[in-house]
């Protein structure tokens, strides 16, 4: 059976969308992905479709399955590289991807996932007001 | 006719292998990697065949050709995900990919590259010092 690969890289996981997404290929993605998120502890899932020349029903589901796992496991996920005709059509189906992030390329994917998980640390700094500080030791 | 999407991320080009390399795949990949090369300027590329079953003699060519092509435009070229089994009957075959670096995956990948492109601008800077280094004096 086919199988999509996820490439780890730094803190992100990648997957490069190239063949036809049947269901037991999509199943197994998820599967594989979430299997991963887990292993790693990577925070941010990018997904790149610049290789679909057609996004269905049944991808924009499957990509909205991917990114509803992927939220639970504390990862967030980018959709990158849509093509302008597949963003076309998706819209002119009335599929708008609610819940998706996209962005135009991998590199700029990469950067919205660093920007979001920076805002969230500062977010929580803020609320972390009392810090427990180890007492002085004094010596003799 | 399908296409393998090239990514950029930083200054690497990366390539994930998943649809069968037929004649016309191939060429086009080429070509698509020559262009992204010279246009983006990128130092490293790197081709990920985790999701390949069999690595064939037309594979085998094809990789070492992107890597020569690659060398000309001053990319290094580093092959990464090869299963286990594929690398035991590339061997049994008589082809053990000449000329093609290789790494366990992407992560390592990026290392080697970036190791070599260290030491490379480490080598440049050792061939300036050279003349201007003076002879070590004996303390007697």
């Amino acid at each position: 059976m086919e199988r999509v690969p996820v490439l780890k890289i730094g803190d992100i996981l990648l997957v490069s969308i190239q063949i036809d997404m049947e269901d037991q290929v999509a199943l197994q993605l998820q599967e594989d992905l979430a299997d991963r998120i887990v292993a790693t502890g990577c925070h941010g899932v990018i997904i790149d479709i610049s290789a679909l020349d057609i996004v269905d029903s049944f991808v924009g589901r499957t990509l909205a399955t991917i990114a509803s796992i992927s939220r639970v496991l504390d990862a967030e996920t980018v959709v990158v590289g849509m093509r302008p005709a597949v963003a076309i059509t998706l819209v002119e189906l009335g599929l708008s991807l609610p819940g998706i992030r996209t962005a135009l390329n991998v590199e700029l994917g990469m950067d919205l996932l660093a920007r979001n998980r920076a805002e969230e640390y500062d977010d929580r700094d803020d609320e972390d007001e009392d810090e427990a500080e180890t007492p002085a030791v004094n010596a003799s």
